[in-house]
């Protein structure tokens, strides 16, 4: 009752956090850990978590409240029409995300090329390759079910909270990679001082909470259910005239 | 539809999953690292990842399937008066997992004494720490709400959906601390081998995949519709029948 009313302060507050997780990998690699360069150097490394916080993590993560809120807005404010808009809006964003995580993960190939260190052998590196891959297999099928007009309504409704499931999901995953991450970067680089409790060790840490404050609370507005479903019966009404109009709109023709 | 005949494979597959990161984690700590001790050691420290993964993510973590199963069964099959038996039961095996933690953390804690190691420094740390109080809260405020007669309906069915929310966000916590441990003792403990795909850490990286696909499966049980809700209007009615008799049997004294 009156849920909705805090939906905008949430999506705010995710926001917030999301720039705070990035200007602070900036900092952490520009000021600590020497900057930012593209020549197989340790600067070059520097761009990947910067690439990935910023990609998989601020511009994947941060429109998942917005959506909901635009897909609230319109769908009390303008109805049907510009739900299309949404969901192109949506992908568009979600390539985006694509290609700077893909900026990200050249940077790190290329530096460990340059350095003769193995590729993919650490828990990180799983995690995050397998993190990468389904954001990607994720974002053609949503294209594949929900942007062209190539899937029934039968498959769209089947495949709905799959798509919504491991939206949540590859979140999920992409923070527990930056977690990984951020701590095999600390004991490579300050193992030594890590436990004296230094400003580097204490920023990365603290990074690390806010990515997962992140998460969850971008976790809660995606879930929550007064901010998926009308909360009186006339609009649960009109929630049901919407769904038929909008699972309705795949041409006759294929 | 028909999908509730599949949640027993699904709950089964999670007990399958769990104790084979169970038993992984004892094989690397018992014979990678040396076996187990209560001396202070680092066969002491030994303890601790075992009493994590088994009390925060196979104790604390299969249940959830299982009680969605216990639920669904009770609900169909036995209506109201076994629900309060599932209940002591949900928070028994909590309380196990609890107390198998708290012996986890000592293990630690009295390690890093004997070996003068800072405490809590690491983003592990941090993170699993923050788990565990957050775990001993809701356990706390679960008893409170639900098992107890002390909250009204209307108390109990604005918690209910947090109680989930933050159910199902420690399980997360729980695997997402684990994989930052396993990180952490690989670079302590093989640093120099760890590049070269030795028997040891690919071993455990596949254990940190193993938790990962535990925690994606119980998450997806436990968010499921159709594993929540009756699938056709005849049970969708007996289902407000049941709430309200089940949030009717607050006593009338207090």
């Amino acid at each position: 009752m009156g849920g909705l009313r805090t939906l905008p302060w949430y999506v705010a507050g995710s926001q917030v956090l999301g720039v705070a997780c990035v200007v602070i990998t900036g900092v952490w690699m520009g000021h600590y850990r020497g900057g930012y360069a593209w020549d197989g150097s340790a600067q070059e490394f520097n761009v990947h978590p910067l690439c990935m916080v910023l990609g998989l993590v601020f511009l994947y993560g941060t429109q998942h409240p917005t959506h909901t809120l635009a897909t609230v807005l319109v769908y009390r404010v303008f109805r049907n029409e510009t739900k299309r808009s949404v969901k192109i809006l949506h992908a568009l964003l979600h390539m985006m995300a694509l290609i700077i995580s893909i900026v990200g993960l050249v940077a790190v190939f290329d530096f460990h090329s340059s350095a003769k260190i193995s590729h993919m052998y650490s828990l990180h590196s799983w995690c995050g390759m397998l993190t990468f891959v389904l954001f990607f297999i994720q974002w053609l099928l949503g294209l594949g079910f929900f942007l062209f007009p190539w899937a029934s309504a039968q498959l769209r409704s089947w495949y709905l909270p799959l798509h919504a499931f491991f939206g949540l999901l590859l979140l999920t995953m992409s923070v527990g990679s930056c977690l990984l991450g951020i701590t095999e970067k600390l004991l490579f680089s300050i193992m030594e001082t890590y436990s004296r409790f230094t400003g580097e060790g204490v920023l990365a840490n603290t990074l690390g909470l806010l990515l997962v404050c992140f998460g969850v609370l971008v976790g809660y507005v995606v879930t929550r259910e007064d901010f998926r479903r009308p909360p009186n019966p006339e609009e649960e009404a009109l929630s049901v005239h919407f769904k038929t109009l909008s699972e309705g709109e795949i041409p006759s023709s294929p």
